[in-house]
């Protein structure tokens, strides 16, 4: 094997590996067909569920039967806030949207953008949050999701952040006003780090989410321009046979210890990828879980006083299999293949 | 919550599956429009590997580095057989190649075939082994991944399945001559039976896989056309805001007591969706693992014998940075979003 080394023609893995990048340039193009395809039918399920009689609850219960892996995301109190005051909930591919109306048909599809609907509550006056997250290209050759802190108006002595959320603004603001997105040399980045040191990544409330930044380092909009630039430079080099450098043994620069959320990207991917996809599903188990209870409340109280004969079918139709059908379909033959993947 | 459930317009349900129907609509285009997008890259990839000096090292490579979830199904005899004498490994998606031809383009993505080369060995006489997978629906509303047991030859005493494979064959033989895919009144359907429940799904060799049929049943031709019209009418008739019967009430029909292969489906997906995709990742990786050791040795070289002068750079570009920025770029952004998951 590794005698052979050393005769191979290094063209070989420039070829493999500028496959590779158009492999990567696919993904993307599905992503951006798949937001175009499925885009109508994500509104038409919005306005279904805005005729229903409970609209209402519709969030609340999507976000009461999430799965397992997203629980670890949500405190008791955010639970109890969400289920209480979640109104709507919306995901968007937005630097698509903004393509589409420019007539570019190269928008970026990994950035998102998430919008909260809240009714009045006793935690925070915002009736509505919002989320950019950009995918962006670092100098270094990184390229990721990153975002800005996001302004809760907590109500006194109800901030679920413990202040995480402020902090980090202030943070922001401070770096935004001296010209430098990594600038530790300032008090409000100690406070911060601080702060987040003594939290040590437990407990995190789902609202300290809003003031997530990278899971490296804040990536401004020129810095990935250029990145951006010079990523598709070094890729056309290697198309054309040439050797070329790659960022491989720079030195990783984060600045992990003034993130306030450690699993930020997670849980948007999570938001993104899973619960936003899945809420009919999510909510037709809330709706059987419901049913169930009923059943057997009803069962308990048949049994205590016969004479009851009110025990007619709650649900007319047979609602869980509508959508569980599907479920099943999917289990058992593995569902449709995933999409490539290569790591 | 469940007082409400009486009151709500059952059209609201319907109207919330019909979309879940268009969604998976949206998957199965996808489908379709990834194929047509990555295989000119495959082909390239393909081509790329045949003009390597050591190209028929590389499928060998491929599958020693495949992820720990597909080495439960793979035997260390199998390893020694794939690592000596895979020359070559192909996966198409037939029905979409035959539906271009047909210039139809709607056909069945999810359908796979399977192609390996093999250059003489002790095991079997065979140089090509393929196995074709359709994506078939079933009459009681089921619908996923049946094949057919193919034929190997195995040389003398060399049947690495213990005479599985001859035994399927048989059974499907006896059973398409009966015209019946479930018959169990035949000697065929006991000996096999007999010898599934022996075997008690251990130790299961990569290449019982060639004989394995379905994770629930085999469903022909013929039932699929019928099935997916009925499927295809019940849709439309839900578009249209009636409410349908569906098949969850169906009593369950399966072979599962026949299957030679429990894991079956699992290993034609991750054949299809880990391997082959990400096979230049794998080739890489046992390039380094390759060149770790080699470094190794010639470091244990150099302690024992000072004057050894030869240990320059085996490899003079960096090859596994080539790939492998990929994989931490992947890795650290949460790679591109997956597709979109109802299950």
């Amino acid at each position: 094997m590794a005698a052979d080394e050393a005769t191979k023609p290094p063209t070989t893995y420039e070829q493999l590996a500028a496959i590779e990048d158009d492999f990567d340039d696919v993904d993307t193009e599905i992503l951006r067909l798949q937001y175009k395809l499925s885009s109508p039918l994500y509104n038409r399920r919005q306005e279904v569920v805005s005729h229903m009689n409970n609209s209402e609850r519709f969030w609340p219960l999507v976000f009461e039967q999430v799965p397992e892996e997203f629980e670890k995301f949500v405190q008791p109190t955010d639970s109890e806030l969400l289920s209480g005051a979640l109104r709507d909930f919306n995901v968007t591919r937005f630097e698509l949207e903004e393509s589409a109306e420019a007539e570019d048909s190269k928008g970026e599809p990994r950035s998102l953008h998430f919008r909260f609907e809240f009714q009045a509550n006793d935690w925070f006056e915002d009736r509505v949050l919002e989320k950019r997250i950009w995918y962006r290209h670092a100098k270094d050759g990184w390229a990721g999701l990153i975002s800005e802190p996001v302004k809760i108006h907590w109500k006194k002595n109800k901030d679920l952040t413990q202040g995480l959320t402020d902090d980090a603004i202030a943070l922001f603001q401070a770096r935004s006003a001296a010209g430098d997105m990594m600038k530790q040399d300032l008090p409000e980045y100690q406070a911060l780090v601080k702060k987040v040191e003594s939290w040590n990544g437990a407990n995190t409330s789902f609202f300290t989410w809003f003031a997530w930044i990278s899971s490296r380092r804040y990536v401004g909009a020129e810095e990935s321009a250029q990145a951006e630039k010079e990523t598709a430079e070094r890729r056309e080099k290697r198309k054309q046979g040439e050797q070329v450098e790659d960022h491989s043994s720079d030195k990783v620069v984060t600045d992990q210890d003034a993130e306030v959320h450690p699993f930020g990207e997670e849980l948007a991917l999570a938001l993104a990828e899973e619960v936003w996809p899945a809420a009919t599903k999510f909510f037709i188990q809330a709706q059987e879980a419901a049913d169930d209870e009923m059943s057997e409340a009803e069962f308990e109280e048949e049994d205590a006083d016969e004479s009851d004969e009110d025990d007619e079918e709650v649900s007319p139709i047979d609602i869980p299999s509508l959508v569980k059908g599907k479920k099943n379909k999917h289990d058992e033959n593995g569902g449709p293949p995933k999409k490539r993947q290569k790591t």
